[in-house]
């Protein structure tokens, strides 16, 4: 199994409360991190949850309200403190570009790494890819534009069978094209079907941030048949038509989004700071659709299971 | 006695640690609130503390890196979430303001309250006056332009002695004058000299906030004879070296500033990351200035005591 962890460090929305942080979450993914939103206090929280500078470089802003992305300059700035080599790319809009570049161009003078801006729009589109995973946008509906973020391992390879590839004389270097799943011609011409000299890969899995957003078809259909969900729940069921009017969600809106869109497992998170205690949201969600998890600051999940 | 009360909410230096959060304080001065500094993590301090966001009219930044004045984006728009009315005035430098504006008029649109920016500079000039306080910026010595703040009490009205104005038959119209120090002539051309008819006022608080600095001629010149200090000790005797090459001042600087300018009392903070205790920064300061106090988040200091 390959590393694919989620850490929670924020799952409060815009007021400041004692119960949360603003929205903040680190994936670990092989060992990178990969930040999704960035409110106040993100660096202490990454400290907290032992999560290390040195292995970010992939920033992830979801929307240009505060409570997603203040904790930017501190970070930012410690990252150059701490004398971090390398790059950093914050995907963010347009406009949230230019303001952090203004401000940090004039409050970091002395980067260590180099800082680079990815304009992402409220669209579907890859925006980031490598030998393991693509980052896709899709986009939600909230006051202002927002994206969620599906980030999707790709296919992984299958695992040799060592007694099999043994028996058959299988050549060493065959080895990768038995990974991708090839059959095996022998020098003789008899051909060893791949089943019989691997095992399936591991699954390969796939997460969706949903934050902020109201209840929408459109995001039920970019994240259809995810593995797990995280989908705002700022509201309970008392405060629906505030929800709405406020393009934010409810727990029962979470779940309703996970059950439609088939997915197999839902995180709640972006709470309002009236509720001292989440336990209600999660039975509301629940209601709708069992596999449903409250978040909160230092959760960390491993989405292998 | 009026209420003149400082809350440490962050006393830590530039690079995050588990132990401070970065520099800010709020002096309550008669229910009324004045920050100075606003390190990321202010707002939620403000909370821990119990500190009422309504009674915040002002906020003084000495400088402008990171680590004084992050939290100020947050905090910023936290009142206007909460639909604080009146204003808030920011004293700062000139830069800093433009920084700030730019970043308020883009990610604060519906601001409940007035957002004033008064610019400072880095001298001696009194920028804030009220009944009872003035506030002073003076000079200190850093790598970018940096100002401390003196907070001085007007004097006080002297204390009428209910029964000497009973006997000596004081109109009500003249308290004030009595309270001023005024003798009091009689009908009969009897002058009462005002010690008989008053008690002394209570004393005018001074209080001086020094960060970020290194050790200064003019820095101990201008807090001279004040109540209270506080002053930066980034670094323990070890790193003197390191600390004027910053300009930053070790623990004994700060209390080299404290006996030289005749302070009454030391408080000492932004302590460096690098020291999980702070105790032997207070005895290295102590060696030179007993009467020293170290910083922490969460303190509450009455300075009538």
């Amino acid at each position: 199994m390959t590393r694919f962890e989620l850490n929670i460090l924020g799952c409060g929305s815009a007021t400041t409360s004692l119960q949360h942080l603003p929205s903040c979450q680190v994936l670990n993914i092989r060992d990178n991190l990969f930040m999704i939103d960035c409110g106040e206090g993100a660096q202490l929280e990454m400290r907290r949850m032992k999560l290390k500078f040195s292995r970010l470089n992939h920033i992830f802003i979801s929307h240009l309200h505060g409570d997603h992305c203040f904790g930017l300059p501190g970070l930012l700035s410690t990252l150059a403190l701490l004398g971090k080599t390398g790059s950093v790319t914050l995907h963010i809009f347009e406009e949230g570009a230019e303001q952090f570049k203004r401000l940090m161009d004039y409050f970091c003078r002395d980067m260590s790494y180099e800082l680079r801006f990815h304009i992402i729009e409220p669209r579907k589109a890859v925006i980031y890819e490598d030998n393991g995973i693509t980052v896709t946008t899709f986009p939600l509906r909230h006051r202002i534009p927002a994206v969620g973020f599906l980030f999707a391992e790709k296919p992984k390879l299958r695992h040799i069978n060592p007694e099999a590839v043994l028996r058959h004389e299988v050549p060493q270097h065959y080895m990768n094209n038995l990974r991708q799943g090839k059959d095996y011609v022998t020098p003789g011409g008899l051909v060893i079907p791949n089943s019989e000299l691997t095992t399936d890969a591991d699954p390969a899995i796939s997460y969706a941030y949903c934050s902020d957003t109201m209840l929408s078809k459109r995001v039920i259909n970019a994240v259809r048949g995810v593995d797990w969900l995280y989908h705002e729940a700022t509201y309970g069921d008392e405060c629906a038509v505030q929800a709405r009017k406020r393009y934010h969600s409810t727990a029962r809106d979470a779940a309703t989004v996970a059950r439609d869109a088939g997915v197999k497992q839902l995180i709640i998170g972006h709470f309002s700071n009236r509720y001292i205690d989440n336990e209600p949201l999660l039975l509301q969600a629940q209601e709708v659709f069992p596999a449903t998890t409250l978040a909160h600051e230092g959760l960390v999940l491993d989405l292998n299971e």
